[in-house]
């Protein structure tokens, strides 16, 4: 059985990237991270989705990029809500700061995250010997974060590629899978919900917030609101909102 | 003044290339990992050289590879000794693991650790607005990683153009430097030397001994033993040899 690295947030493309994965017949080493997210609650849906997949590992690795900031996801800028553009940037100092105010990627961008995260992809890939890493980037009904793009993902492989003793030596060519690149939300929940992906374990939001203990979507932010679309568009209800 | 990143680790190869970036009129951002290395002491000198050099800020990012492994530096395996012919792996069970008794790169090979600290240095790099990044790469005297020759670095470079808000929004091209990249050994001490260096903070050890509270170089890994022939064909004393 050929094994695979997924990335696995806890969110709906990443679960659903790990169902496609598994349908693929991979053996799933599933990896998240513990960064220093401020929406920290979906690692305990990675766990989740995890347990109920199956999966031969989960391996959560820590560090925390708070140390570099840069994002809203990991300082305290704010997360941008409903009604302004996404454009929002917390704090008058950084209003005028150049790029911060692009409409076109918002302040929710980490910067080098995916970078970051597929580089522990490849070493955990090269030493259990899997070939095969998936991820659950989109360029449709996303953020507009530059790391999801496919002439990314594509230059990623060729370093990966040229980086390992196992590459080197001719031993594994190490591919990239993005099997949700081109779909729409819909159509990824539509592709997960064929696939039997429970979607009431999975998390999206970017700024959950406290209640009772435990912590429910804002339905204001980006993600919340690609998700939201997303089942409107798939026909579906969204199972977290019945809960 | 344009700001660098510089990968730190505490060895002759960093701290001359930290030298090399300062000289060349860069504010330095020195960049230092705590990975699970059994020579952590490496990273006390990391901290001394960087404050000898007088850096901007010293981060030291913290992660554990020993969940990854696959190293002998990260894993329960035995770091190779002179008369190993660097060829020796523990236990028995990994005696016939493919690709692991290459003679052209050693056990204390760690998967994708340049690409981890590439990725780290970028994201640091695209938060403070540095566009170059130094590594102390080197292809001549060193240990046969392919993460650490010229085609690599240049694949990184491409990937990390692709990558990043910065680059994307055509604010920054990011450049990776390895300005030892073709050095031997000796010429990186005599460079190093002679932009002021002091090698006494430095430490290269893989596998340190204890001794006296503190700690020793083993003077037996390929690590010791490229340092201890750098020294000599440069017709220089280690000063670390000398304390």
């Amino acid at each position: 059985m050929e094994k695979a690295i997924v990335l696995l947030s806890g969110g709906i493309d990443s679960a659903t990237t790990l169902s496609v994965a598994k349908a693929g017949g991979y053996e799933i080493y599933a990896l998240s991270f513990d960064y220093g997210q401020r929406h920290r609650v979906e690692l305990e849906s990675a766990r989740r989705v995890a347990e109920a997949s199956g999966v031969k590992k989960l391996l959560v690795i820590s560090f925390n990029l708070r140390d570099i900031g840069g994002s809203a996801l990991t300082s305290g800028m704010e997360v941008p809500k409903r009604g302004d553009c996404g454009l929002r940037v917390a704090g008058k100092d950084r209003q005028h700061e150049p790029g911060m105010n692009s409409p076109a990627i918002p302040v929710t961008y980490v910067p080098a995250r995916n970078t970051i995260f597929l580089s522990f992809a490849l070493a955990w890939a090269e030493t259990v010997e899997a070939a095969d890493i998936f991820i659950g980037a989109n360029a449709v009904d996303y953020s507009g974060y530059p790391d999801c793009r496919p002439e990314y993902l594509k230059a990623f492989e060729n370093m990966a590629n040229l980086a390992t003793k196992a590459s080197v030596e001719g031993k594994t060519k190490f591919r990239i899978h993005a099997p949700l690149i081109k779909l729409s939300k819909a159509e990824i929940i539509r592709k997960g919900t064929a696939l039997g992906v429970d979607y009431s374990l999975t998390w999206s939001c970017y700024d959950p917030v406290r209640k009772q203990g435990g912590y429910i979507p804002c339905l204001k932010c980006d993600s919340c609101r690609f998700r939201a679309k997303g089942f409107e568009e798939a026909g579906l209800k969204d199972p977290l909102r019945q809960l």
